[in-house]
């Protein structure tokens, strides 16, 4: 696409709301968040962040983009693994301020610790006072040091 | 639960990523990230953001806990509009940072404009240029001026 990408200035409720002009927000650090679920099972992959030029970028290639907010940088998911999504359908929420995308992986995982969805534990309720979590994917689907080698960990304490 | 509930403190990457400990990380405004779906069909409802407290009374409770913040307060989802979010599963991600809530809706809606999801239109990134919307739900759940009335509107320009 060699013309440039505009959104629509946001100019009322209605507008946001009810219309079709696509006019996202984002926060005060230039970033919305945005859902990822594998567009055949529905499940949930990852929650990422998106600038602007990740969210055009993702409009206009197909490819999911994200910003990496430990690596601070633009970041084509898959560029480093291999672990690329196809984008199916973009969707924005009411007020325009959070996207979600339906994707199908390659390579079926899209978690940087090898698991198919980031989301690989749930919350034990039953525990009282300090809730524990259970493993609900059983393996992972590949060696993180294997794909990622010597490269950070994104994960920040 | 008469027992105060305690997350854990964040003391390594691999207990973070690899352990059972729930210990989530809010950002610098107390917050994070929560995902919901409908449990039965997958789809995404909504995106909503949780302090401390919300998270907390979501485990306790099993009713959705969210923090409003354009009213700036805790939120319990269907107190205003009776359309409660029954949650079946709580998941939480690789760096938990994020959560995602599996639940049931009473009324079967689950957004203030209307519609079952806050995610009812799609981006067509047919149109170049300046992208526009399709809505992909037909039709409104409810009215929201009969469930609201008169109080403000949550979407900001």
């Amino acid at each position: 696409m060699s013309e440039e990408m505009v959104f629509a200035k946001r100019q009322s409720v209605e507008q946001v709301e009810e219309g079709t002009d696509l006019a996202p927000k984002f926060d005060s650090d230039g970033l919305l968040p945005c859902v990822t679920t594998a567009a055949d099972s529905g499940e949930v992959l990852m929650l990422g962040y998106m600038n602007q030029e990740a969210l055009k970028r993702t409009i206009q290639t197909d490819q999911a983009h994200y910003w990496s907010r430990s690596r601070k940088c633009l970041w084509r998911k898959g560029e480093t693994s291999g672990l690329k999504q196809k984008v199916v359908e973009i969707r924005i929420d009411d007020d325009q301020d959070a996207i979600w995308l339906r994707v199908n992986v390659e390579g079926d995982a899209s978690c940087h610790v090898g698991y198919r969805s980031c989301f690989y534990r749930a919350v034990n309720s039953e525990s009282s006072g300090k809730p524990l979590l259970k493993f609900v994917e059983e393996e992972k689907i590949f060696d993180p040091k294997m794909v990622y080698g010597d490269a950070p960990n994104p994960t920040q304490l």
